[in-house]
């Protein structure tokens, strides 16, 4: 077995990045440690990257936002001399598995979308100071910021080369964001797109390409200016943030153990079952008292013992096709946290809290596993943790209880949070997409907000895929389980994919959906991937070897 | 190499489908030859099909609403006894290559796309009426139609059996048309996409998969009331039809010449010319003159030779990796018919004619190949022939005219029709889909229609890609077009497919952007596509075998 990737980390141990504090301003620096890649075989020159450079980001994205509420502008920039960041190790990509590279193009999406999400949600605003070459990757790094500085110095550019290169797309949400975002015009971005060696100066910026250029004499203070006018449009505040301590977490062959949340997985049945624990006490008495507990405080612990988990199944455990969601509390105490962090909500913390699940859910909806909700005894579906059972493939709900267990009947309640907080990434409700048919039922459901639902009344409200009483029960979810084995993985990753995301599109869908699919095929095709493919022959002196059929 | 694919037929001619007529009301009955179909190796058992199939289905579906402006409603039906049909030939899809069965499924969701644009944009609208087993791209062809009637007979039903059998996706937008124009729930989708037997009866309705049921005894009865209902909501005219008399066409070894339109074919370049030829004379002096033209009448005549050319290109020609296009005419003549269809609007035969404009423009921006203009001396790209250009990946314009050459200098004109009469898929018009960015441009492009705007306005405007003077022409050009098939042909098909649709999604841009991706990566998959995999095990006896890894 490969060594475990783990997702953990903190400053102190980053091999790729730093992070400096000055007040309002933190200063992301990419600085990449070419001889510590994740695995063997590679260096990460000229600040390429690969799996493990982008989880110490997503760590530093994430500390950003909890550990510093005070910063308002985080400025990335490089710690190289003559390169910003080259992208995605090349020869990392063309020795891994088709597996590793989606797996990794994805979570590297999630972690760009961070950062859009820091921006916009939580006002703590991304400023890309680009001197020297922003390539592939790189430049798809700068993309995700808010501003675009490009030093003015006939050499530093920003370029997509991977078509002329690697003959595999801009997959990193590049293109997406290129026409999308930036809403360059299609014959420019499919220009640019072409051009190996990028675009540089006035023109980069009257492509739209970047926001701003500045000569060297000037970049440090464009930068200070720039970064400037993005703190006057941040509402964070002045507080002291929390420190995020490390995970309690313990591995054995067939389980990991959090403080809340256990994963048990069996391997022959490629099945992996998370039981998620209620809070074991009452919330807090006030936001102080949120503060003071931190890392600790129930829905923040929770939900970053789950993000480590759909993380290790994705990364580690990829022949687990299902994973079954259960939970036991009581739901009464987990429908109270939602009400603090309702009431709460304008705290800095509710804030970062409820944003860290909006942003985990969404981790859930686009895992390519089947996911499917058990709602039994003593289970404590409630709000935030009901948003998981909408986030499942389908549902099962046992009808009161089991024959000699005398747990708290099978109850699933709703809170205010499910109607509008956890927007997905088509920016619509889980219900509100559920119910895209039938958008009255979503307003009948909410009219059952607070009470215990039992079995039947959430079939009859559409909260669940099937209520079964106890006789049914067993039988109907092996059923259940066992046909899902039976399907292709293939198959059941493009269905799930399809079904999940109803109704409106946004960038987020249209990377994680058009792009990357798009890509995925392309990661297939003998002309990137095969032994005489541009991925392959990359820095060997030999061209690749082209299929001209067009498909 | 192979027999030429042919997007030319009758309804004489016709194997698989008939067409009754009576009044208001037309049957569209399918009914498969088994024995007829477009390649050797299956049978078309069950009113399944093939690409043949389709060809006439394209062609009935088209001749409807030119030829019978009579007809308010198609009643699809079977006219077989116990199946509507099977969907696509599972034999036919094992044994053709990826190039093929990726294009078939294009061409089959273009055709179901031209059924719904019967329905909305001409009122013609559709009813479906299942009897026996609609399943697979049975069921597509159902969820294409306004208004399905299902049998309520105990053994009829509808199925999406792609995932259980085949280890594929419904992708004829079987999957997107369940989710957002049936907005069926989503555990409820997934539930019916892996039931083989699918669903039937009362189920189907409250599931949302049909629309009505009837009993046996009185199906026939229900479908006159659908149908008169369907009438009911329809603007079409108790007019006599135009006959769509065929193509004027010669084919030869690396050429095919129209009426209107000529393919110059250079195989070792992998390149295509095509240059569309503008009207030889003014347009018709009245509505009845145009009628009266017929099939004759220029902008339809063109759009028909650009049709075929197209799907001819695609099918027929899979290793021709660029398209050129040219046009020679008179720029004023072509802009005095987009005056004409723009006058008469509101006459059927200009609504007909626009939306099939419309149609093929979309066939045009739906190729995957790169698409490029040449703005040449001579040249008549105005109005409506200007959005080919708009279609295009790049575009290249000369600046006034060549040495020696002394036709009028390379001009661009815009008219009426450039301004929303043609949206893409994304619902808006190629220039506001061109200048998402800049929607001011699109005002400053509007108040210059009507002109003939050389070179150096059309760069400024951002109407073309680039102006070139006669010094810099030739070899830019060639550059370009060398460059250009030097790339990988998938990684440009994928790049293709993300910059073409900036902006909002639509059902079409989700079935083409999202759905045939992942159909696509599916189809190069080992799980279906492999010599153990579900397609090519089928019917075999023998199961297929799965890698279970995910993705």
């Amino acid at each position: 077995m490969a060594a475990r990737i783990d997702f953990q980390t903190e400053p102190a141990r980053y091999r790729h990045w730093r992070l400096e504090f000055d007040g309002e301003t933190a200063e992301l620096i990419m600085d990449v440690d070419e001889n510590a890649g994740l695995f063997e075989g590679y260096q990460l020159k000229l600040n390429s990257y690969d799996l493990g450079v982008d989880i110490e980001l997503a760590d530093a994205v994430q500390r950003l936002r909890f550990e510093h509420p005070e910063v308002k502008v985080v400025v990335l920039k490089s710690g190289k001399d003559r390169v910003f960041c080259a992208g995605a190790n090349i020869r990392m990509l063309a020795g891994s598995s088709h597996t590793h590279k989606v797996n990794f193009c994805k979570f590297t999406n999630e972690t760009r979308n961070a950062m859009e999400d820091a921006s916009r949600a939580s006002g703590q605003k991304y400023l890309c100071a680009v001197r020297g070459t922003a390539a592939g990757g790189g430049y798809e790094l700068a993309l995700a910021t808010d501003h675009i500085l490009l030093a003015d110095d006939g050499s530093s550019t920003v370029a997509l080369p991977e078509l002329p290169l690697l003959a595999v797309l801009p997959g990193t949400g590049g293109l997406t964001r290129v026409t999308d975002k930036r809403k360059v015009r299609r014959d420019l971005a499919d220009a640019f797109c072409t051009v190996e060696e990028g675009v540089k100066g006035q023109r980069a910026v009257k492509w739209r390409l970047v926001d701003q250029t500045a000569p060297n004499s000037k970049f440090e203070q464009a930068v200070k200016d720039a970064a400037q006018k993005l703190a006057a449009q941040s509402d964070r505040v002045d507080a002291k943030g929390i420190k995020l301590t490390p995970l309690e977490r313990t591995f054995a062959e067939s389980a990991v153990t959090y403080s809340s949340l256990k994963i048990e997985i069996d391997r022959d049945a490629r099945r992996a079952t998370l039981t998620l624990q209620g809070p074991a006490s009452a919330p807090p008495a006030s936001v102080e008292a949120m503060v003071e507990e931190g890392a600790d405080f129930w829905p923040l612990r929770l939900a970053r013992e789950l993000d480590d988990a759909i993380l290790h199944l994705r990364l580690n455990e990829p022949a687990i096709g299902v994973l079954i969601f259960k939970s036991q509390g009581d739901p009464a105490q987990v429908a109270a946290f939602d009400a603090f962090l309702d009431t709460n909500k304008g705290h800095w913390l509710s804030r970062e809290v409820l944003h860290y699940w909006k942003r985990t859910l969404k981790r859930v909806d686009l895992t390519s596993r089947s996911l499917v909700a058990l709602i039994e005894p003593g289970s404590c579906f409630a709000g935030t943790l009901a948003e998981i059972v909408f986030a499942c493939d389908r549902s099962f709900m046992l009808i009161g209880g089991l024959p000699g267990d005398n747990r708290p009947a099978a109850a699933l309640t709703l809170s205010a949070l499910n109607f509008g907080t956890y927007p997905m990434s088509n920016d619509l409700s889980r219900l509100a997409t559920r119910f895209l048919g039938e958008p009255a039922s979503v307003d009948k459901a909410r009219t059952e907000s607070g009470k215990a639902l039992g079995g039947e009344d959430c079939e009859g409200l559409g909260l669940v895929t099937s209520a079964l009483d106890h006789i049914d029960w067993e039988d109907e979810v092996r059923i259940f389980l066992e046909e899902r084995s039976s399907f292709s993985a293939d198959g059941l990753t493009g269905m799930e994919a399809n079904l999940r995301f109803a109704g409106p599109e946004t960038m987020e869908t249209k990377i994680f959906g058009r792009l990357t699919a798009w890509q995925n095929w392309i990661f297939q095709r003998p002309n990137a991937a095969g032994a005489e493919g541009a991925l392959k022959r990359y820095g060997t002196g030999v061209k690749a070897n082209f299929n001209p059929e067009r498909v």
